[in-house]
């Protein structure tokens, strides 16, 4: 086995380009342990040199050279890191010449930029997203639905509501999400307030044995989380859903991020910021 | 001024990691305009041969290179964009091979590893920060609060739900959030559900002028959102933390990923995934 190595993430923001980055390099090296250490608003040189002294002293505590996935967009602070006996991927410094070369302009180089300040157009928006969207969560509210950017539909704990507000927070897309209950199969109709907005639902649907688990964490030994009743509910749904030609998704083996990313490629929804 | 260029995120899984990389870089580039296409799920050769026939015609309805923001783990995938008339970032390119050097492996090249399935333990508990979370919104709840990672504390309306939710989906981190209120205030006294936890406590603050904005937006013309209440209140809150020796933050020009990152350093959060 190799030896754990420390990786520490360097950025003159919050750190979330350079975290997302180390993490997808990581993750294609399934067998080394690595111990990750962040370190965000490092945004002077005088920051910058306590980085040094921190990847210096893990350098002689491992007794092997530490990883640093770097986003310094400011080259006085960067610069500080150079020369440190560490593996420097420096993420400006591979795609900023290449693209200022192909766009015939210098880059800006201002710090924190990343995602958009709280004072942009694109941040309202996903703010206002995220409150439509939890006065919109497990169909509280049929206000305003018409203003909602899509409407999940499922059986209770199908994963409409992390789905919900994933979607909100991330894109500024506004999400209703709607229960499906054994009333609505009894009367084998989908809701009224729900038909009429029948071209933005999406439903979620679930493995029967993985909603029992769900449900059964909820509320232990009840009819609602036995497997008989999950089975039926989901059977119910998926009829209702197959009629009606609503686009729908298993969500048993996958994440929120995964969910998303298909729904809005389904259905062609566009995050706020595009 | 510039043409407009179109730029391409090509990725085999959701499409995060390309999209989080791409627009940090096209921030720093504040005069051009670029026109955003999402390619996610691009996880076969024949998919791959989709890409480039849209490149290409972007190419020449543009009249100008396309920029391509690839993140195709696959070599087989990625070959297939490789000489066609476009400028591609390619970020396994760039930093696998070093990587793979520095740590002497060769990398597993698999799909989708980045931000792992939702099969994960860290999945598993990002999804269950979420539920306390929702239920620890506004104070709704007091029981199991000793579960809870932070407890944000501030008045109606400062940033408490948005940012308890995003550190909750995003770093599964446990969060409560409780209102200070008027009555709070005229006791004098921080509520005694809060005073137990005092080592977990975290205040948002905000400047008067930018609340009585967003409680306008809500209740318009009320005392609740007049400037003279919304100052008052501020007040209040800042002198029982300053009081009670609570760490704070003003929330007024921050985002809820500076707001997140901040605070995870000031209390030394680490996220689930570390």
């Amino acid at each position: 086995m190799t030896a754990t190595r420390t990786v520490f993430f360097v950025s003159d923001g919050t750190g979330i380009t350079a975290e997302t980055l180390g993490h997808s390099l990581l993750s294609q090296f399934e067998n080394i342990r690595f111990k990750q250490v962040r370190m965000p608003f490092t945004d002077s040189v005088e920051k910058a040199r306590d980085c040094v002294q921190r990847i210096t002293e893990a350098r002689l505590k491992d007794g092997i050279r530490p990883i640093v996935v770097s986003t310094l967009v400011e080259p006085a602070v960067a610069a500080v890191l150079r020369g440190i006996d560490a593996i420097i991927l420096d993420f400006f410094e591979a795609f900023l010449a290449p693209l200022e070369a192909e766009l015939g302009v210098k880059s800006t180089h201002l710090m924190g930029r990343s995602h958009g300040g709280a004072d942009s157009s694109n941040y309202a928006a996903r703010m206002e997203a995220v409150n439509f969207t939890l006065a919109h969560d497990d169909g509280v509210s049929n206000t305003d639905l018409e203003k909602s950017d899509v409407i999940l539909i499922g059986v209770s704990r199908s994963g409409k509501t992390p789905t919900s507000l994933y979607l909100a927070l991330q894109f500024g897309i506004r999400v209703a999400n709607y229960p499906l209950i054994p009333e609505d199969f009894e009367r084998n109709r989908m809701p009224e307030t729900l038909s009429q907005h029948r071209h933005k639902l999406f439903g979620l649907t679930i493995a029967a044995e993985r909603l029992t688990q769900i449900r059964q964490e909820r509320r232990p030994n009840s009819t609602y989380a036995s497997l008989e009743n999950c089975r039926w509910e989901i059977e119910q749904a998926q009829k209702m859903m197959r009629r009606e030609g609503i686009r729908s998704l298993d969500s048993t083996t996958k994440s929120i991020e995964e969910i998303a990313a298909t729904l809005m490629q389904t259905i062609k929804l566009e995050p706020v910021s595009f």
